[in-house]
């Protein structure tokens, strides 16, 4: 497959640039009968959307969606679901400047190579932007996600630059700009934001996603574990450099008897495993952190060169995100969704006769 | 797709368990007109087998491999490549007590619930044996890679359990059972190895693995990332919990004005992307880290439940590695070439009329 | 795969219904640096729109297409095309007698049975218009292919229910409505179709597609040949009842030392294979017929069900083609350029390397 | 995909060459639990194996399977199943002669062109020999299939060269070497075939293959239709020219008041659809016919080119069948099955949830 298609079962093909006409997805595999309409997708793509708060990018997208095809009479039918969100606004003029040189950090290079043409209008297809697509198709796949097993996906900031942040509740996500699960916070991280744009500098952060109420038995054994479908799932988010499930790199010095839960008849007694053991889900909670890198679009002077490889200085200016892992969290809980969607297709087509009495699922 | 087929166009399909007849699989899409024999597969073979030292598994297997199919007169023929492990040391005694009881930290429990049904004979198709046909797969790949485009892959242990290992140099590598870059380590590495032994107990293993001469321009960019798609590789690989590339968690402290890789007319001065940027190859070292976490086999009583959901405490016998790490450098490699094989092909389906001059292409 | 996605490296994912919004489809992997305008587009759209000439449904659709990404400053990226089709003469008050019983012929059951929910309006899905985006991906393989090889598609139709049509000359196709390659019996076949829509009745066709200057090599042996795919592709277009390739079921009667098509160093002698071997082209002309059943919509009363199960009396009224397949041969060209395309691509992708001195290649 | 897997959630991926050591197939995607036993594949690997009458190829193959994985005390596990098939009766040197010449009719021609080398053996990976693995795939599903819904797939062969077969009764096919279902005409078929041996010709053959109690609602509608995929299935089958569903060809001459199968309370009244309505199964009878080319080895001499593009004479002796239409019947009988297991699964993926009560679902 070309690329921009993700999930087997229930896909999710992307399409468009930063600064063209539109962008969207065609999600094909939706189970018919799910209740649909615009507002249960807006919600998500509102969660995403720049120009909220003076910590991301001033772009003012209104990041509207238009359901084109697959629902009739406000259900799915089993037929692909168009999501079309038009670009409102552009200016390709704040991108004049980079179309001869490849500014450091960006894709500007690769893609000059790959295709031997780019759109370098605030990155093209590289752009961050793209990810709205998935976080829209995600929404269906939540909503249904819902319905059949209850699962919630919920994520947060757990670190910006160098400031950790304690985790004291998921009520205080919603509150604040940064998806902190600590309210007490916001003015430190506010602080530290401030100063950053003040530098002309941009920092990287550190997001969890918790899965709960996730079936047992999603995943496919060998290569397409669920672990390793998560793991491509969030390294496919634009500036995620790491991915950890459970324990992750803690799992290197924890002893055997330490890392395996063990397991009574009322749950499990831990999770490093992070729910997924062999590739399969547990029913535990799914627990995925991830890394995200500064943003690389900032005002410091930058050498780089440009299409004859010549010697030359990147200012980037325009509007971006002084850190794109502000507006993270909501893509990495759509792109979790689109995965546990995917497998639970997957696990009905081949397993839908197993009726083995669940033992153990809970936390 | 069911799960067991790796790659779009290159592909391995993986059959077997750990005690059934064989292993093995199909290797589908390689270029016609390769020299291939059975002895450029089992060099990468004898690497990973089990029993070559008191530190791993005791179990016996010469892992010898057969070509079935796709071979003519010493060439591939561009048709599908079947390779063949037989299973020699089958002790399905061994794995007796473990049939009606869940393995803490195994995958007997979500194998169970999934599939109703379960080979226990040493985890069957759970079992990290299960890596041996990826592993000729990509000696395949490896060698396509080489020369094509005088790509090499080499990998190292970093760190055993609570002692990081520092680098010295590639040559040591092949010197020690450890696959350590550090022959001066060793003693303190088996000492350690030996108390975990001694206690019944098991542990982790960070593995790195750098890929060079990589050609730019691998990777498709929105979905099927360069990068994705190795996390997928890796976390796909039995034990692994996490999967950095490039700066990884480290660039959630890195200021933008750190982390953004700078280019010069002789190259890029730093490698903070791991190689990849927006998720395209930039002809720098691929680097990548992967966590793997303590066996989960242990002589140490666990608790658990039986198929019925009673408490039970299990202890594992049988052969076991104390650290399932030591023997991961050689698959982390290998799937890293698959995923540079894989990709290497789609991108010259779509791209093979590109000419672009490269610009920098050196570390 | 969901189902509405063509192809494995040219992809089409096609996505609308009848009488929604939009209908359209996102082309994912064509080759960067492809000239291409909507106008490129246009000419096909306009071969296969509606209310051409009276033998024809009267549906005013204009069938203007938008390109909304994938294009940049007139040439491909390599990202995905999307193509949108705004539906404009939508009718819904038409389908209003056919929401409860289900049309002899037609999908009406079958999605009712499947999917629990249909959207009645035109057919929705199962509607000859999804055949639309299928044509507006073809101009753009068409194109490419045209430029890459020089190959050429052309179809014409051969027969119109009892009427056989006898070839003159391609020169004459694009001078009537029924795509004949025969303008002294055009006079005939238009008072045939007078007579069938006096009597409120309709008819089948058959259609041939010949491509030209068709690359060798093109296929996969085992399972994807290209005779397989291009029965995949004719039998998956609406109405299509029978696919024939080469000499098709001629070949039951023809003698081994009839049908084995002798080579010289001029070339082949004969044609029996229609241009493809061992699923492989060989270079010499693809030669494909279809059998186009008649349209299922007519006025005369036919027995059905509703949705109780209680019989009932069908007529349809609304606009419909009494002869479905005077619109199926630029269908039938399109198909047949995204297979080519697909495997032109996927040759490219294994064989890159393959450098035999072309024999024999004429035809 | 490289080509040689079939399916999408039940696959088949084939290997092997005529004369190499093994061909094969790794089967994913079965669900686990059901009873399976070398027994349950043998059954028909016999009905199609070489050497069983005077009329196909004297080659002694026992075409005896072993099962290598997936299978736990007599079960599927949801694990790949691996059929391994030695190849006993080789005898390379009867190809010596066609090393550097093309045979006509015949893969040698478009293998070279397309990979550069070719495995001339046989004919390699082009020979019908491959089709065994198919076979012994589709005895797993059609096992399956008989389980869950009852539905049972025949073939017959229905003509001869120039010889129609009349239709008597099923009963007969299994008692005579022909699959003809009709005893009275074999003493005619016979004579038809020793002629043709006599005068060293070939001749083709026309197969009819019915599937009963086929579920109502298997098909994606848009491309995967189920009448696209049986084409593709059919129309890969080595030498077949032709595929027909349902009234095939005659529907061109069919009006449309006879061509749409009426319904009633009581069922269809008739099945010019095959079976199959806008894509999906409407639960009659899938009913195929295709059409076979004569065997292109025969021991006439034949005009054709050698490596260098000299003329050269071919005439073709070694072990062939005369008909290759003779052992057809359970080829194609085991690619529709294949087809139909594949989308069952599918349909379930998606639909599980659909509880549409059946309406009129007989023949």
């Amino acid at each position: 497959m070309p690329g921009n298609t993700f999930g087997s079962l229930f896909t999710v093909t992307n399409f468009g640039e930063s600064h063209g006409p539109a962008i969207g997805c065609v999600v094909d595999g939706c189970p018919p009968g799910l209740e649909l309409s615009e507002a249960d997708i807006q919600i998500d793509l509102d969660r995403r959307k720049p120009g909220t708060s003076r910590h991301v990018t001033q772009r003012q997208e209104p990041d509207t969606v238009e359901i084109l095809s697959g629902v009739y009479e406000g259900k799915t039918t089993g037929t692909p679901i168009m999501l079309l969100i038009r670009n409102q606004d552009q200016r390709s003029k704040d991108y004049g400047n980079i179309v001869e040189t490849f500014r450091p950090g960006h894709a500007d290079y690769t893609y000059w190579q790959k295709y031997g043409i780019r759109d370098p209008r605030g990155g093209g297809r590289s752009s961050a932007r793209l990810t709205a697509p998935s976080v829209a198709a995600a929404a269906i796949a939540k909503k249904w996600l819902l319905q059949q097993y209850g699962t919630v996906i919920n994520g947060y900031m757990s670190q910006l630059g160098e400031i950790p942040i304690a985790f004291e509740s998921l009520e205080h996500v919603p509150q604040n700009p940064f998806f902190a699960p600590n309210t007490s916070q916001i003015a430190a991280l506010e602080e530290y934001m401030d100063a950053l744009r003040k530098d002309g500098d941009s920092c990287g952060a550190r997001i969890n996603v918790v899965a709960s109420n996730v079936p047992v038995g999603l995943g496919e054994p060998l290569y397409d574990r669920l672990d390793a479908d998560i793991a491509y799932a969030m390294m496919g988010i634009n500036a995620v450099k790491a991915v950890e499930i459970g324990a992750g790199f803690e799992a290197v010095v924890q002893k055997g008897s330490v890392h395996g839960d063990e397991i009574t008849p009322d749950g499990f007694l831990s999770n490093n495993a992070g729910g997924i053991l062999g590739g399969i889900s547990t029913g535990q909670d799914i627990t995925v952190t991830i890394a995200i890198k500064a943003t690389s679009s900032i005002r410091t002077p930058r050498r780089s060169i440009d299409k004859q490889g010549a010697p030359t200085i990147v200012e980037t200016f325009g509007r971006h995100d002084p850190c794109v892992g502000i507006r993270a969290t909501p893509i990495a809980e759509a792109m979790l969704a689109l995965v546990l969607m995917d497998h639970a297709l997957r696990h009905r087509a081949q397993c839908a006769d197993v009726s083995v009495p669940l033992l153990v699922n809970r936390k």
